[in-house]
């Protein structure tokens, strides 16, 4: 079958690999039918020392069930499933008490930009979706794969509730939709700081009422003047470098809350006195336990009430898939879906 | 009057100091009746560089109040009060919201350890007691200035809840009360890490219901022995350098929190992937709010159902403070009362 494959980093080529095949009973085999690229495997486009052994990457796909283990009841082929972007058993102690992501059981998916893929913990992860594979809420199903889910995970953890004020920092798909996911949430003022206009724009629509597109010292500084100097209870760190983990400790008011949904590409921070430990502040977050929120957001998603595949802004074939990375690299396009 | 200095490091002098006088309406002038040393006072006594100018110290106090600015109202001279180590106007937005701690009128005592002081917000910051000053339970009393409030904040801020199990790290007094906090609120297992005997002996008699020795990763093992193999949902970390922290990362479950009430001697630390934001670890704490914390911690104290004061066990008059920090500093006493 074809699939991607990323030798290094800006190089990402498409490839005949061998078929998935079953390897454990809780294992389903499915065909993917919409993949994307995500901001997080953009990390990878940018970093990853060039490898003669090429390795798949994709990790969000809704798909069709071809074929399921002697284990997995719940599932038979011909369903549309979604997955979230770590699969997982669904049964454990931390899957029960939401936290999927550190399903001793679990993994991070790496092959969905592909023709088809194993899935692991099939019965645990997959969730069946009641439409067809030509849908057109595909997009907005899609991101509840991950980044729907993961702008969910930013407004749950810092504790958004009716009335908060906030500031979301990022305008990528994740920080939109955190937005989306703290106007749903109830949040009355949302500020997003973000200086791409296409974006902000849609950061608008989905609720967003001040848009800041100044960095740095300047954007805290800006940040502070809209709340009386004193910054946001919660801020909503969709990014990923330490330069918006430092606007984030600048922006938030003493006793508030930084959730941080970025990826972290720093080891080290500031957590001191002076940016933190003095105003009482809390941070919080993590990869975002997608599976546990997938019952929650998708009512919405296909009544239409919210529409979070609105941050997919180009359309590609599978063949196309470096292409999606090149362009979202330029920030051409804020997010690919790839078609299959 | 008579106060002590600290000149540098190691170097406390007692010396006639100018009395303390009025100077703004909201000021009240109190009689040092009880003070003592804090842990965070010897981080000082160990780094403080040398210096011409002495400087006072202490923020942990109770007195009689002596006189009273002319906005001052529902104090009166002769009044026996205990104080917050920070000062506030217990008005303000933030100190509604419980954060006594960030009030932009607020600040941090610094001369307790004095025969006198002036106190700034008086009626916001002093609380009076309703026993008088030769009272058996005032060093307990005493506890509500700083320590048992932080190990309170600590407990709080973490989320402890009837039937939590939790990692308090470090034996010193914040740690110690940070266990009977726990154990107030209702945690049923509570891990003490500390290598003291004749401290940790006194955390069992709070509640811990384990003790582990071992510090770093030997220590981390341990605790997670103990646990099977995951650590604990809460960790307090009442210690304050960084292999406090990192011990506390190491030993907190996927999905937990971690509290700091130690004042951190360390500007960065690891906040990226493994140690933290893979295992959506929260990072919580701060200066305790100890004003906030009074009303609800003197009722158990009163009562006698709580004896916090027990960590006092030396007990020195204003000319020996030196020597007060001098056998702290060198471990010989966990925590001393200056009895005036």
């Amino acid at each position: 079958m074809r699939a991607a494959l990323m030798y290094g980093a800006g190089d990402v080529r498409m490839e005949d690999v061998s078929d998935p095949k079953l390897e454990e009973p809780t294992d389903a085999l499915v065909r993917v039918v919409r993949s994307c690229v995500c901001g997080s495997d953009l990390h990878a486009y940018r970093a990853m020392p060039a490898c003669g052994q090429g390795q798949q990457m994709g990790h969000e796909f809704i798909g069709v069930v071809e074929e399921t283990g002697s284990e997995v009841t719940g599932l038979r082929a011909g369903d549309l499933v979604v997955a979230p972007f770590a699969f997982a058993d669904n049964t454990c102690d931390l899957c029960r008490e939401g936290l999927p992501t550190s399903c001793p059981r679990g993994g991070i998916f790496g092959a969905a930009q592909a023709e088809a893929l194993r899935v692991p913990q099939a019965q645990g992860t997959l969730v069946r979706l009641p439409v067809d594979e030509d849908s057109e809420l595909l997009p907005s199903l899609l991101t509840l794969a991950d980044v729907y889910g993961t702008g969910h995970h930013a407004a749950v953890t810092a504790g958004i509730r009716p009335g908060t004020t906030t500031t979301v920092i990022g305008d990528g798909a994740v920080g939109l939709l955190a937005v989306l996911s703290a106007r749903r949430l109830g949040a009355e003022r949302i500020i997003l700081m973000g200086r791409h206009t296409d974006r902000t724009d849609l950061g608008r629509d989905f609720g967003a009422t001040d848009v800041v597109p100044e960095r740095g010292q300047e954007g805290v500084e800006r940040v502070r003047e809209l709340t009386r100097g004193e910054g946001t209870r919660t801020v909503l760190e969709a990014v990923g470098h330490l330069d918006a983990y430092e606007t984030a400790m600048g922006v938030v008011r003493a006793g508030g809350v930084v959730s941080r949904v970025g990826v972290p590409q720093y080891e080290q921070g500031p957590i001191g006195f002076v940016p933190m430990f003095g105003k009482n502040v809390t941070l919080t977050g993590g990869p975002a336990p997608v599976r546990a929120y997938i019952d929650e957001l998708l009512p919405d998603v296909l009544s239409g009430r919210v529409q979070p595949g609105r941050v997919f802004d180009r359309t590609v074939g599978l063949e196309e898939v470096p292409e999606g990375y090149r362009a979202m690299n330029e920030r051409e396009a804020l997010k690919v879906l790839v078609r299959l």
